[in-house]
């Protein structure tokens, strides 16, 4: 296996990498954007093999090194991010041991964050149905605090229905109230968003979970936690020139374009379309 | 491109290949058991790369071809169809001139069907996102009969629904409301269920669009097509001895055969992993 062949990057201006199984990492870009807006992002989404979420950790393990592969070549880099839950949850190690530049994940960020902000030590996950058949939330909060009792829910309808569009309708909150009723009934104070889509239906769960649960964003989360680690590396960027973002995809470029503006505040440019 | 290199089967012990993006096309299955007990069936699921509605068609294209190459090369076939509504509508041409036995699509087999079935020449047609945006169905409909009215809606969220196992609860209904009124305030007489999961949704869309609507179910469709091809052509399979079903899928085989078990009166077996 090809190991760290470059060495790590010492220059601010090299840009944050990005990747996830198509395009809902795009909430990452969109959170890295507000969090640090000075930040060059280059962002790879699999839209070719999209989604992960049903596929085994092998197969997921292969594609995620082929995708740092490519980025590592293609692009200089100082921070890698996997913005993907299924990738996160089993190639993290192996992404790591490849990769010259610190390596973030959003399980990580999100498990950490959430065990900050739980106050009756329960907590709920939402996500994918291999995020959750994972099982790397609960390892990962049971790994910082072992007294925290996490309480887990697949919802395999909330990809589907933010790509539709379908975030505040009456369907989307009667799905979100089948998934979320019984961890409510539990008494979770603190539900995290195990997912890059789920952002967008933050104000609906919010409604049905009601004040006294905090959301764990883990796009926000990630994007904290990448700019702690720039600053405590010294690698903030500080040049006056205008930051660039630049996507690569492996299909369909027109529609990721498309679709990207549901994500970001504006519509994703200079998409290339790749193949790995 | 390889051409033909087989010569057509004359041999009735010989499977029925069918083809899919991944689990869908074992409706086409369920329906080929029910008309055709006695015939050998060989299936191919590409499990890893599933699903194909959200590619272009270069891609679908290219994956249709390795399918069908592979299934050729591994067994002898005397008849092959395409169970998947994406392959259908941009790559029957191309797989037609790699294969030497007759090809089926569930996109000719439901267009005719429903032009049969219509009385007021008022047709609906759902279907997913690339299916609908390929136009495949109008296209047939009206290459058959140019006087018919064709109204189509994509339905992006019932593939989700089929493989939560929701197709009767309040989220199903609701869902399918919202998709479906438009077409019934036009008084369509026909609905064909222009995707392979969707038959798993007929009690539910027959109680929506009531009695006065012809449900037009691809899977049944293209089962008796198979059918009356096989006895133009002498190919029906006659032997006592049972007749076998052998499955290959590109990903996840343990999921395909829990999932499966949904389309199928029992559970796959004979499940075998492969990649392309």
């Amino acid at each position: 296996m090809q190991q760290n062949t470059k060495t790590p990057s010492t220059n601010p201006n090299d840009a944050i990498g990005v990747f996830d199984s198509g395009i809902g990492g795009l909430t990452v870009v969109q959170a890295l954007n507000q969090h640090m807006p000075n930040e060059h992002i280059v962002y790879f989404g699999d839209t070719a093999r999209v989604p992960y979420g049903v596929k085994s950790p092998e197969t997921i393990t292969r594609f995620a090194l082929q995708i740092t592969r490519f980025l590592l070549e293609k692009e200089n880099l100082k921070l890698l991010i996997i913005a993907c839950n299924s990738m996160s949850a089993v190639a993290i190690e192996q992404v790591k041991k490849i990769s010259p530049v610190p390596v973030l994940e959003v399980i990580g960020a999100g498990a950490k964050n959430a065990v900050e902000k739980t106050v009756n030590r329960t907590v709920g996950i939402i996500g994918t149905p291999a995020t959750i058949k994972s099982k790397a939330y609960p390892k990962a909060i049971v790994g910082l605090d072992a007294g925290i009792d996490v309480i887990e829910q697949a919802c395999p309808l909330f990809v589907p229905l933010v790509e539709e569009g379908w975030t505040d309708n009456s369907v989307a909150l009667l799905t979100a109230w089948q998934y979320l009723e019984p961890m409510l009934n539990s008494k979770i104070d603190t539900l995290v968003l195990g997912c890059t889509h789920y952002p967008l239906l933050k104000p609906l769960l919010g409604e049905i979970a009601g004040k006294s649960v905090n959301l764990v964003d883990s796009a926000q989360a990630i994007a904290a936690q990448a700019s702690d680690t720039l600053e405590k590396s010294a690698l903030v960027r500080t040049d006056t020139q205008p930051a660039y973002s630049r996507y690569y995809v492996t299909d369909a470029p027109e529609l990721f374009t498309q679709l990207g503006s549901r994500f970001l505040s504006q519509p994703p440019s200079d998409v290339n379309l790749v193949s790995l």
